[in-house]
């Protein structure tokens, strides 16, 4: 590590990446290699000898490119977006500069404290309760993915239930969801130990886009009282990972409140929509919620890994995650004092990156206003792919458009016997294989159904309409088929 | 984000980096701020307007960087290493400029590809046994930090034992540790539901450099199989926080075999050293182990997070930690087929950022050779140290060094009470509070005691030197007050 050998290897890697960006519609969006492609072609041991950087930036060109799939195009427009940006690059490269350890407070001060004013800045422009600010008994932190998120606060539930109950009643805890709630609350309960059988899975509302109605959660919960069960946990989600369906957050919130049971939010995609004015009304209900979470890195131009998580009293979360060895005590005035905030005992790793530059460095380098512009074009976008659908009947949208996700499906003749399955699979398939443009898929109610995301930072309008174009023409073939 | 603002801010951004290290030794290791520091000077909320680029330099310059704590200084002897390199830093560029979210491999593959081989690499640069390759049951897999890989391990091993003994024998499950192992351990046993009772935590030897002696631990299971307990998981360390200790790796793993126990190996920090062939020796008996784990991002130029772990049989990795919803199902051939590796099954999170580029890197630009010359340069370093410590009677250096840290303390005069700790306690807080060297301490059977780790990439013999001269100095002064 000499200072000049990274000055001019750095400035070398900027070139290669801004050329990437400049050239990024050139590549095929989903990577179209064949499973073992890159064990054909790499040694099988590391090298005995340095190489040069120039036969690196080679092997990055023809090895490594060819199996990337580029989540930046502006032709991406599958699962959720995962934004880069400027701001968030430069965050980034800084980050990676300092390469500190920020477990506790006094391993650099300054990646604490500016995670506490950069999750309070990010709570106002939410407008979450004030109880959620770092200056009450909650606050924020910057976990690595939702996941996490919604797995600390699952252990900070099941421990103060615990405390309450015995810890021999962990077999007795429910966890209620619905089955729109994301993958992630099932895995968080097989690592907390939640007996699979005690995950309520309530069947969403197919009438309401799939959202959850209270009366169904209400009612699993009165049969598992009968049965002398502890139910514990519900997950609400604002802007579910199949169709953007938003749960009904102050009715969930009651029943929570009503039973002690702990609330969380997932609005991991949908949160960033909604420092918009008027699209704040689906946070409402957050005034009952224990837990929030939403990911800066999907939709907010803040690059992976940046999933913002605020709780109402940290003090569960403390007393579920902390240890305390004599080698991380920091023998400092000021922190043996209980003044500063170690956020080691906020998350499952004990190690941490210095995560709040690249958010705080997107929040100054774009601020408040270019944001909600920047969120309202890919709605805008997504309205406008949404009336390209409806101006061709084969087609058909078939969940209501909330956010920037449209889902949708070509109609399936009646001669086709299973509901359109093959026929969407192949049209997927063909987009895709087309390396022209990538989108995923779900299945609601036995339907296979084509998700389109808007929203990498590139997406304009041109790519839209000729996203819309190329789906036109492989359903005119796929429909030849039939 | 725009290829040429990317293009120009990232240079600009380059330069800055490029400073910062050719400067790094100006500023204080420790940082000196006190707690609240940068509320007093950053706004209490987010911007509505955009800022510029060298506003935010300025606000790095002023407000960030005097609350930084310098891991990369040449004079930061604390806690474990924590490296930064030309080849890791161009590794996180890249990756933050693909910015892929890597949970399968059709979301990447060359992320997921690139972390097999290099794994594979990894574990033939430390000679592992041929079943932890992937060619084999095994396989590598990179986590955020040690943290995560005894947690994924422990509950690969709880579920393979509750699958065996009912899943209502989880408070029967009895882990084995030693006063000296991570408390990551301890929290990964609270995360997972293992009562408290059940974590043995054996004495080490303190005639042994505080490693754990088979016996004590064999003692602990016969009592705990007589109570009826389920001995389910041993943990070893090679190279411990406190004093670098190993444990007996071949009697551990006999144990844990002949009681069908799943048996983890740490080797965090030692794991480095363990590349160069007259330090191997270290790691005999990983033949027995279920599980091993070095951090590349400690002493291995790499930088953070990027953990290494390994297990001998990938399946039980999978069967705790998949789900498959259908929004995460590939409907690729490629990868409906078994072919591929999914490695959002070895993890907690589900999102994965693409690491193995800046390991490959490090691999590639440097070579095993220099590596280990790295390597050697430090462990010399040390030693180096150690006998200047040997030359000055004031001082003892408390455990036998094996690897690149040095235990020590001054030696109390008989007049003191506390068994020197004020005495160390406040030579500690004298050089840290100096900010021209960084050093933390523990706490060995009663023992306050200085730990002096060199392993910053940038330390050179002469700051080895220039530490002992100011630990001289004020060492006189502390010991002028006694």
């Amino acid at each position: 590590m000499d200072a000049e050998q990274l000055r001019e290897c750095g400035h070398r890697m900027v070139d290669f990446v801004a050329d990437y960006y400049k050239s990024i519609e050139a590549f095929p969006v989903l990577s179209q290699v064949q499973p073992g492609y890159l064990k054909e072609v790499l040694p099988d041991s590391a090298p005995r000898k340095p190489d040069t950087l120039d036969s690196l930036f080679d092997d990055i060109r023809n090895k490594i490119i060819p199996g990337v799939t580029h989540w930046q195009s502006p032709n991406y427009f599958a699962y959720y977006p995962s934004n880069s940006s400027t701001a968030g690059f430069l965050g980034e490269m800084l980050s990676a500069a300092f390469n500190i350890v920020g477990f506790s407070w006094i391993t650099s001060p300054a990646a604490t404290e500016l995670e506490v004013i950069v999750l309070d800045w990010f709570a106002k422009m939410l407008e979450l309760p004030s109880q959620f600010l770092s200056t009450a008994l909650g606050g924020g932190v910057i976990q690595g993915t939702a996941s996490e998120a919604v797995l600390v606060a699952l252990l900070a539930a099941r421990d103060r239930t615990l405390k309450k109950h015995g810890k021999q009643s962990l077999e007795k805890l429910v966890v209620y969801v619905s089955d729109q709630t994301h993958s992630a609350l099932q895995k968080a309960c097989q690592i907390a130990g939640i007996f699979s059988e005690n995950i309520r899975v309530v069947i969403a509302d197919c009438n309401n886009n799939y959202a959850v109605t209270p009366e169904a959660v209400s009612e699993a919960l009165s049969v598992d009282l009968t049965s002398g069960l502890i139910p514990f946990f519900i997950c609400a989600t604002v802007g579910t990972t199949s169709s953007s369906a938003v749960d009904p957050l102050p009715e969930l919130g009651q029943i929570a409140k009503s039973h002690d049971m702990w609330f969380h939010i997932d609005a991991a995609y949908a949160g960033s929509a909604c420092i918009c004015p008027e699209y704040r009304h689906h946070l409402n209900g957050v005034e009952e919620a224990d837990s929030f979470n939403m990911n800066a890195h999907k939709w907010f131009l803040t690059n992976f890994d940046c999933s913002l998580l605020w709780v109402k009293d940290r003090s569960f979360l403390i007393q579920s995650l902390s240890t305390n060895p004599e080698f991380l005590k920091n023998k400092v005035k000021a922190s043996q004092s209980s003044s500063v905030v170690d956020f080691k005992d906020w998350q499952i790793p004990l190690g941490r990156r210095f995560r709040s530059l690249k958010l705080w460095m997107v929040l100054r380098l774009y601020g408040v206003d270019n944001l909600q512009s920047y969120i309202r074009k890919h709605i805008h976008l997504a309205q406008h792919f949404e009336q390209l659908l409806i101006s061709d009947p084969r087609f058909e949208v078939v969940t209501p458009r909330t956010f920037s996700l449209v889902c949708f499906r070509l109609v399936p003749p009646t001669s086709v016997q299973d509901n359109g399955r093959k026929l969407n699979y192949d049209l997927m398939d063909a987009v895709n294989s087309s390396g022209k443009i990538f989108l995923s898929h779900t299945v609601l109610s036995g339907k296979f159904i084509l998700r389109f995301a808007v929203g990498a930072p590139l997406t304009e309008e041109r790519h839209v309409d000729a996203a819309w174009k190329l789906l036109q023409d492989e359903a005119t073939k796929v429909l030849g088929n039939v």
